[in-house]
């Protein structure tokens, strides 16, 4: 079965087109992780990887996939790193769908280094291993154009791994670069969205779709509705639900008429959310209960949403 | 002394406005090195480290400045950034500037994240330590906008490091994204290009330079030289000579006329130059010492051109 068959019936099963964002904010995450360890780059990342095992221990069964951002592990250098690797694995051997919130971009050998490294296989002196990471999907930057899209696109195919292209981001200051228009008059958006459909059309799975994605955010559902056409069998990434502003309406004309297309993401919205009525010195068993609430909640809004839109939903 | 000052004065002192990347594809990478290691992540990154020490030893004195480009470790895991980390390390302590290039992006905590880690200091659980990795300067994709900048600014002006926000990439493609138009008709280059240069001019040296800088490739040379009006006071490093096709005459128009204001980068026409002669069974010796006779014949090449067209140039 194809990476994205895989997605499309996990996302059906838990009723849920929901990722949540692992992304462990130090400031933000209870005392009770710390206090196995020391304040060295090397306990920070091993308290990260317990939070995070609670978080996805918490989780299980109520959403198909979870998205590391890297930068969060990557600040504590190696350690982090390792950290960043452990976690991946144990999301894996619990069946989540691994979305590794990377945004990486080059060109040439560089961009195959990123996709073989973080997707892939590497080369080592005399044989070639799994990637260190191996995960399912990578956000990835177009900034570098066409061109630097296609390493990621073919470690994708003979992988079977998948990538979400930035198009549309959740954040207002993207129009400078995002909406700027070609000599043809496409936006940068619709110029990539053009070029990620004909490559999603090329790798497609059995559900229809294609791990060749796109990050649309929740935030401009207007664009979201344009690109849904634009790129039908992709599926879309979408950030920014909940802490930067975007609610279950906002995501839903990000989906197509059968509810899928789309994962929707969140992360301090369920990682923080134990703060207002807890605080730092929350235990870890509050905390858990705390996420999985704040995973159902979310669950339900966004189901609900499509479900009134989508009378033809399958799931 | 300020980052950029150090810069300057080290260009000057060497007489070389070059910088070499540190670029170890293992299949490149002459067989000595991996004769003490086995065929594991940990071995090959061990390898790469050696390697690199070798490439830093045969360039000392006769450069500025190293520009690792990360996606080189980062496939081999949390041992390849190990190995980055020494890398940097061993650089700085041989009095190099080092430049990371990441071409990291993102937005928030996210971009903050990466500006602090990479270049500020992170916080563990109850205080704060120098990032891991310490770099002086980073590259850094605009995909997402003016605001996606702005954290990494923040941090290059608390801590007195830099950056380089590509700006006109070396690649072909780079038109589908950086030649498109906003509504008053500036193309996105020329949109980044008047962001960096109000940036820059509010964080300057004594020399007059800022290293809130730009990427321009040197397989662009007209747009250089309006990239080259527009931003006065930016540090400009520039790929794409030698093995991406500029020649010394293309990055010519990079400079200001004091031959100051920019760096150009090669990493396979150096570190690879050895192939031909010697090839892979090469010995340690004879590999440090083609790397050696490339950067010189690099650094003659590139000022002779600056000498012949700015007689006003300091150095």
């Amino acid at each position: 079965m194809m990476l994205v068959d895989t997605l499309v019936e996990r996302i059906a099963a838990c009723k849920a087109p929901v990722v949540v964002g692992l992304d462990p904010v130090i400031e933000s995450i209870p005392d009770a992780y710390f206090a196995d360890y020391d304040d060295s780059l090397e306990g920070v990342s091993a308290a990260i990887y317990d939070f995070n095992k609670d978080v996805i221990d918490a989780i299980e069964g109520l959403v198909p996939a979870v998205k590391p951002q890297i930068a969060f592990y990557e600040m504590f250098g190696s350690a982090g790193i390792a950290s960043f690797e452990k976690t991946a694995r144990y999301a894996k051997a619990k069946g989540f769908v691994v979305v590794e919130d990377g945004k990486r971009n080059d060109i040439g050998n560089t961009a195959r280094a990123y996709a073989q490294g973080h997707l892939g296989k590497v080369r080592l002196n005399r044989k070639e291993v799994s990637s260190p990471f191996n995960l399912d999907f990578l956000t990835v930057s177009p900034f570098l154009g066409e061109e630097s899209l296609e390493p990621f696109i073919h470690v994708c195919r003979e992988y079977d791994k998948g990538i979400f292209i930035l198009v549309r981001t959740s954040n207002p200051g993207n129009r400078m670069v995002q909406d700027a228009k070609s000599s043809e008059g496409k936006t940068v958006s619709e110029a990539l969205a053009s070029y990620i459909d004909t490559q999603a059309r090329l790798y497609t799975g059995a559900s229809g779709y294609s791990s060749i994605g796109a990050v649309v955010g929740a935030t401009y559902p207007r664009e979201a509705a344009a690109l849904r056409q634009a790129m039908q069998t992709s599926v879309f990434l979408v950030p920014g639900y909940g802490a930067q502003g975007g609610g279950a309406q906002d995501v839903v004309p990000c989906f197509n008429e059968d509810g899928l297309g789309a994962i929707v993401n969140s992360s301090r919205g369920i990682l923080y959310s134990y703060l207002a009525p807890y605080g730092k010195g929350c235990s870890k068993t509050q905390y858990r209960q705390s996420v999985t609430q704040a995973t159902q909640v979310m669950q339900r809004e966004i189901y609900a949403a499509l479900r009134a839109h989508y009378p033809k939903m399958i799931y």
